[in-house]
């Protein structure tokens, strides 16, 4: 496509996950925009088209993947149905980014593979988002550097408050491990080559003959070990923790207090804020989309006022002269016009 | 302006800020875009046009104001040269995102107030960027619940491992100290009355004749205690700390562990995360950002691929086996194509 | 005294102190024991008497002092009757542990300070306990090893809960800024030169005509910065938080991250210390176990001294002072003995 | 004995333990002395007993053992005579305090309970010390308050920098291993049934042959899950954590957060704790603290039993033997006499 307009993207399921990707689309990212939305509720892919400009909803989600307006797709439908439009897409040779899982089957998983690899550049990518999230990234980045030697062994927890109804136990493995799955392929490069899954015994606030908790024990071509708590019934919270335990030393993310790292010369901690870009970039970012959002909407400022720079203003000038005294000085304002 | 395209911005001053702030429009920010850039060294400015679709390089700041093709203007330039240009921006009824200082004197700044006042709605906006920040927001957002009490005393931090060469005694005033100053009257919702400076004897390491570390004692209109640590040759790193005590508790942010909140009945601690949008929504922001770029540029992927989308169910089929035998399962990858 | 039997303490004053004292004596520290307790209200002191092996209560503190059968004195009476109980002691050669305050004036323990310096080593041991705790130990050992270069600032936390009833806006210095004073002097080594106590409007949980939260800022003779939090009817846990700022880095302490604790509703966190027994507890058993010790092999004293007593209690008149008139207020010590 | 005078103990074998234990009781309990040291290099037991006022070496343990003027006996000598030596003290109805192992075998460990059995009341406690840590304490009393409801399953990490030479894959079940075994049956409150040993790739640093890390999986009576990372040569600290996920919600003690430093290069963090003697040391002091206060009132216990001690040494037995096997290995405990 040519570079110097917005990709348009067709949303394919807008339940809540991709609901989320349209209103994240339209409002927070960069050179896209959505243009046509589909789910087999019509009712809803009208509601959503009908509130953003330019964008139409479309009834057959084939016909929106082959459609010439549209540059991209993002696929949020159940998983039953990816195999069939993850085809199309590879037909109308159209990107497309498919929410987990690839396809239901490991067979269809691999079919899909390798009609994609008869193409001269991939097509599809899927949404594992954790290799973008920051303490991931930062994890990684740690790992790549060496710091910790190489890996050995890796403890992950994974916990829920609770899960929707239709939960069982092999969506536990299926929607739930997965993540951990690929966060071992992602930080260890190798494949895995065997599962266990132990079966302690059960919370009483679990469903009716679901096992939860569940440990799944993971074992890579390598020989490094992985052991993950899968706990969708906590009541408590959302809670992602990650511990890799090098050759050198240890790293652990997901403690809601940052991330704590132990190595040789015997200290622990994290790293330390090099500046204000690296502290205060997002909230530069999210600044800056209000302000043009405000401005859009016709309100113009959505953040400090000219008041507030003036007020500050007086402030400093005032410490400036206390600096030279060493004495208090009262600030005076004038009366707010 | 009509809310069907992107806002088209001028950015006046593309030094680091500047330019930093041309990249951010360009690349995160949805619904505007770089229209003009200007700065005095014009060649920097025509370099970064050169960069952008559809962006040109101004030579004068005012004509750039000016110009009807610009329907907001961001100021990056010195504070020497702000109060001109905001007048022209009032003049010519351009919302502006304005960097710290508004203006360099007081009395200017008031004019800039004044004169704004007597429009309709408010076109200047002050780039105290800490307001947008996560933590503080979050902190601003504990004081309002009240969980906190009335606020009575805050403690602040402001650190640097080292400043330019031309800072001196007062810049760590009028440059860092404004930063306090601001978050005091964001999180108390009222005015500072007194100022004072104390001087401890200064670090070896600080440029001869600059007064560093300062304390800064501020009072405000209520009777709110708030002191801050200026010390902006430490050599360490970049560490911005705020604290509140209110009647019922207190609160800290930037320990680079998270906020560690106090609070009776007798417990330490922060907030959990409920859920993954809360813990994933910049993760999922990021990734569908770079998939937008990279599909932009014809790559179409820049993320997990198929086969690892194939690789995760592969792995998570034999899970679901060992669900029901209790044994590890060995997984078996077909050869990648 | 002999080495080889245990040393036969006095305990003076067996309130909630005393009494602890005595069970510490008792049951955890090697190499002495309680031989003597007195007390104003004679019945608690013959209850306590008649529970240890080898006690007896005596009803005149100095019958006490001078009972040959007395090797050393803990005194944990009111300050009031300090003076006259360590004259008898530095009379009888008795080595003492005199809880804080010294005595009650600037001048009356000045005297002591010049009396004891006319014997030939010294008798008295002042019980500024945060010498002993394990992380003050900790910071001290960092702060000599130079590993944060010379120390510049320091900012102190000190909050109770609640207070008793006779606590007035005095006692707020004198009882509780005198800890953070001779913490000062402990870790810098150097005497303070300058107090000023800052009043931020109150709590409204604060007894009728008391002022806190206060704010005091020290001055030591090379120009070191010392702020202190005094808040003493926060409501919510004891709290005692110290921070060092040098040249090349700082360090924190009493930040109370301990166990991790994470449980519904969505909170995480550990448990805040409920008061000064259990956060100091062990280090008033390291206090008495050292100086036990001390005056075993006869130098009497392993910890503060009377010189710290009186430089404490000039310090904190000059704070009483500036309670009174909110201006700094400089210390004068009179030339050591 | 009467309780009137201290406890006069003999210490069998002097080595680090042995001789950390003398120190220990000499300066740091209260009611005890060393009355008698012994050790298999007799000058290195004259040596210690010539220091301390009243104390003789004693060449042969079973004389020591069997000494009228030894009231109690500190068993700090290799595993290989435990038993001997323990049987000893039942014949002359010592009460002893017995490092870990009970015995080396199952069986002796089994025939020495059986023989206690037989007495009128109990005379061994083995020296678990975790029991007498504050946090284990701690995190005992949360679960027994049932805050975090029925515990399910339970995560620990037990690391060293480096052993000795001597340490082989077997020593890592029965000498690190065993802690974990205690703990998980002091916290739970039930026994072991089955345990696993899982053997990831080993570290390049551990010893020749050494299967260094290694995973162990036990299981309780009820279901409960426990996984130990056993990691012996990680060249960075010690360091041991324990996490109980419970039904309402989980507690982690052991991540090291105490004092938080930062300085260039641009880190920030607290000291590792560099060995056990520094993580247990007032655990040991407290365990030593309370038997003796328990022989003096004639209990004789008062911590960890015999039978505690015959169960860590079956369920480390069917550890070895997992580690051959691979398998899980189910644990067989005799009736409780």
């Amino acid at each position: 496509m040519t570079g110097d307009r917005d990709l348009r993207i067709a949303v394919l399921g807008v339940g809540v996950m991709g609901a989320d990707h349209v209103a994240r689309i339209t409002s927070r990212i960069s050179g896209a925009r959505v243009g046509v939305v589909n789910d087999y509720i019509t009712e809803k892919a009208e509601q959503i088209a009908s509130e953003i400009d330019g964008c139409r909803a479309v009834a057959d989600p084939l016909e929106a993947i082959a459609d010439p307006q549209v540059d991209a797709v993002l696929l949020a439908t159940p998983g039953a149905v990816h195999e069939n439009q993850l085809l199309a897409c590879l037909e109308h040779r159209k990107p497309v980014l498919c929410e987990k899982p690839l396809t239901t089957e490991v067979s269809t998983s691999l079919d899909i593979v390798r009609q994609e690899s008869q193409l001269d550049r991939p097509l599809i990518q899927v949404g594992f988002m954790r290799r973008f999230d920051d303490e991931y990234m930062h994890l990684k980045a740690l790992l790549d550097g060496g710091e910790l030697g190489r890996p050995l062994l890796m403890h992950c927890v994974h916990r829920n408050a609770s899960v929707p109804s239709y939960f069982d136990s092999s969506l536990i493995v299926k929607d739930s491990l997965v993540h951990e799955v690929d966060v071992t392929r992602f930080l260890f490069d190798e494949e895995i080559t065997s599962v266990q899954i132990l079966k302690p015994s059960s919370n009483p606030a679990a469903p009716e003959g679901v096992i939860d908790p569940q440990i799944a024990v993971l074992r890579t071509a390598s020989g490094k070990h992985v052991d993950v708590e899968l706990f969708v019934t906590t009541g408590v919270a959302y809670e992602v923790r990650t511990e890799v335990v090098g050759e050198k030393g240890s790293a652990i993310i997901g403690l809601d207090i940052g991330m704590i790292r132990k190595s040789a010369p015997a200290t622990w901690g994290g790293q330390v804020t090099p500046g204000f870009r690296e502290r205060f970039g997002r909230a530069y970012d999210t600044q800056i989309q209000r302000w043009v959002d405000a401005v859009r909407a016709g309100v113009n400022v959505d953040g400090p006022t000219a008041w507030d720079g003036y007020a500050a203003a007086a402030v400093c000038a005032a410490g400036v002269e206390s600096l030279h005294t060493g004495l208090p000085v009262d600030v005076q304002l004038a009366a707010r016009p």
